[in-house]
């Protein structure tokens, strides 16, 4: 059966990027190497929107959480973080691990966090030492408006970092504009790229704080010793290099796309996934949906446990459940990287079937038919 | 030109396992990933002769050394660290990131330290919490005695850890017997694989310390929040599951060869290059040579550096060349992973070649003529 991955992480690899990695190894200490990191780090300025400079970590996105905190955050410092679901108290545990304090402006999942919050929390906290955000929470599909944060965060000495690991490449994210310091994200979501390789942009403010901290608390995850490497394109340690080799093709994919044509176009996406389910009866979870990914609450008689097994069993089609206490109440639908308006379709042609197979009264056609509609307006 | 890579890591990776890296995306919370993984750990326990847990990490081998360290020492207390070169080195780096008091037990680059050494260093630091020592120092070429310090590691309260990151799957290492309490290795090596991936065995006696040490200094490499997932062969964070997915292939064929029979085979690849080369006039330059690769000295006229350019300029073998201050006085010949003694042949050959053009007087044949009557002898 074919197969179609639509999971908020890994997301599809193209074909091309795919044989890259299959290319046969090579040695990662010489020019030729050290100019295709330069390579895809230009092109990553370019996505990020932002002159910083931008370090390659060989980890999962959280490291490049970690890397951000440990390095710019000294022990007993406070920290605002901005939770709205399972990667904002992702923050909060990072902070924990590196005996940081953390003040929580927590809203229940499915909301987003308001800017109003956030300026109350800076003005309780004037002390605060940064504020940890995450621009697309994949857990709830929710997004977040952070250059509302940003415009607030840069008029106190606070540090603006942000979690776009999930959103980066899909959702409009403007690094500089939006003054964010460090602006951390990963290889496996909007980048077209198998998990292993991290990113984080680095501002001079966040520098500043970077090279006060006399106490990084961690040696894998250095950044002033990767700046230091990265004068001549170079990694304190072997790299994932054949990652970096394939994501050449991935990044200059989306270059050649466009990264304000691609925001358009997920924008677009996010709406057709919505209008197709709310055709079904189903109802968006996040109330401040982010365009990389859409999430859907089950009607009250069915469990998504079991609509999206029949999904993937027969049909092919691989969907995302909830975490924790949402399992089996929502799916989550994500429509970013090395996805097509017809992928969408397809998604929304399976729940249908299946939702009908269930016993839920709508028609066939229904969602797929409003999400056409969407998209023949464009 | 045809490209032969004999770099001490990364090494060539199997044709088989590079084409797996091509197969498209999967997720990674399914069921048949937490099998792979399981089956991927299992097969390393093998490899690694223990029967102790082995935690995968996303990360270059160095981040392996952090976690081990971070996770069971705490700050403020004592480590030994044999130190015979730079990876030697990088153990006491990490234990000055983490305020841990590093005692160096340190020999002149190409000498290991020798089990006495240890001895003393035991009796003068009966507090030590841990001894840090390299299985293969690559830097140098230089084996240590992993056996002889478990024994005398065992004796104390002193966790005994490892960085085998270029030593496992080619030199012999026999984890439990030797009471080796974390052993650190990474992917790109003897293991066959791209870098990305490192592993890391843990002792009942490391995970005594880990489970008493209240504050781990690390989010990402935190070992009790590993050991946990691992009850169900799932991880923290997103893992690079598709090189899992291709070390399962790497991993096969080293089960299928045994391990045993590698280590043989290592040991005579090692014979077989130390012949050739002396007989070319070029002397080992570690003491107490390990295995996977072997490390030799520059008659006075040479520059290792111009020697190595020819090598790869003119006939596609790409050696390596001493770190820091060795730089241009020393050649590294790796022979581990996926290397066979055609490929030995082929590098002597070459170097054989371009020592002649460079005026250094040998008689063509000289160095593979040693080395096949190695080979014939076995």
């Amino acid at each position: 059966m074919k197969q179609r991955l639509l999971t908020p992480g890994p997301t599809p690899v193209p074909e091309e990027t795919l044989l890259e990695l299959a290319k046969p190894m090579i040695f990662h200490r010489t020019a030729e190497f050290r100019a295709m990191l330069g390579e895809v780090l230009g092109d990553l300025r370019t996505i990020f929107c932002t002159k910083n400079l931008i370090v390659p970590l060989t980890a999962s996105g959280t490291g490049a959480l970690e890397a951000a905190l440990a390095n710019s955050v000294p022990a007993g410092a406070k920290v605002i973080c901005l939770i709205a679901g399972r990667f904002g108290e992702r923050w909060r545990n990072i902070a924990k691990a590196f005996g940081i304090e953390a003040v929580s402006v927590t809203v229940p999942y499915g909301q987003a966090v308001q800017p109003e919050q956030l300026a109350k929390a800076l003005a309780d906290h004037a002390d605060a030492a940064a504020v940890c955000s995450t621009l697309s929470e994949t857990s709830t599909g929710v997004g977040h408006d952070v250059a509302a944060f940003g415009k607030l965060i840069a008029k106190t000495p606070a540090l603006h970092i942000v979690d776009s690991i999930s959103g980066l490449g899909a959702m409009e994210c403007r690094t500089d504009e939006w003054q964010i310091d460090i602006n951390c994200t990963g290889s496996q979501k909007a980048l077209m790229m198998p998990p292993g390789l991290a990113f984080l942009s680095v501002s001079d403010k966040a520098w500043q704080a970077i090279d006060k901290n006399a106490n990084p608390r961690t040696f894998y995850f250095d950044l002033k010793k990767a700046r230091k490497n990265l004068e001549t394109n170079d990694t304190p340690f072997t790299p994932a290099h054949t990652l970096i080799r394939a994501m050449r093709v991935s990044v200059k994919k989306i270059l050649a796309e466009g990264i304000e044509n691609i925001w358009a176009r997920q924008r677009r996406f996010s709406e057709a996934a919505r209008a197709g389910f709310a055709a079904m009866g189903l109802e968006s979870f996040a109330a401040q949906p982010n365009v990389a990914l859409t999430v859907v609450k089950m009607p009250a008689n069915i469990d998504s446990s079991v609509l999206l097994g029949k999904l993937e069993k027969q049909y092919g089609l691989k969907l995302a459940n909830g975490q924790d206490n949402l399992k089996g109440k929502i799916i989550r639908l994500a429509h970013m990287g090395h996805i097509d308006q017809f992928d969408i379709l397809s998604a929304l042609a399976g729940v249908e079937l299946v939702l009908i197979e269930m016993g839920h009264a709508i028609e066939p056609g229904v969602g797929v038919t409003a999400a056409q509609r969407v998209f023949a307006n464009k």
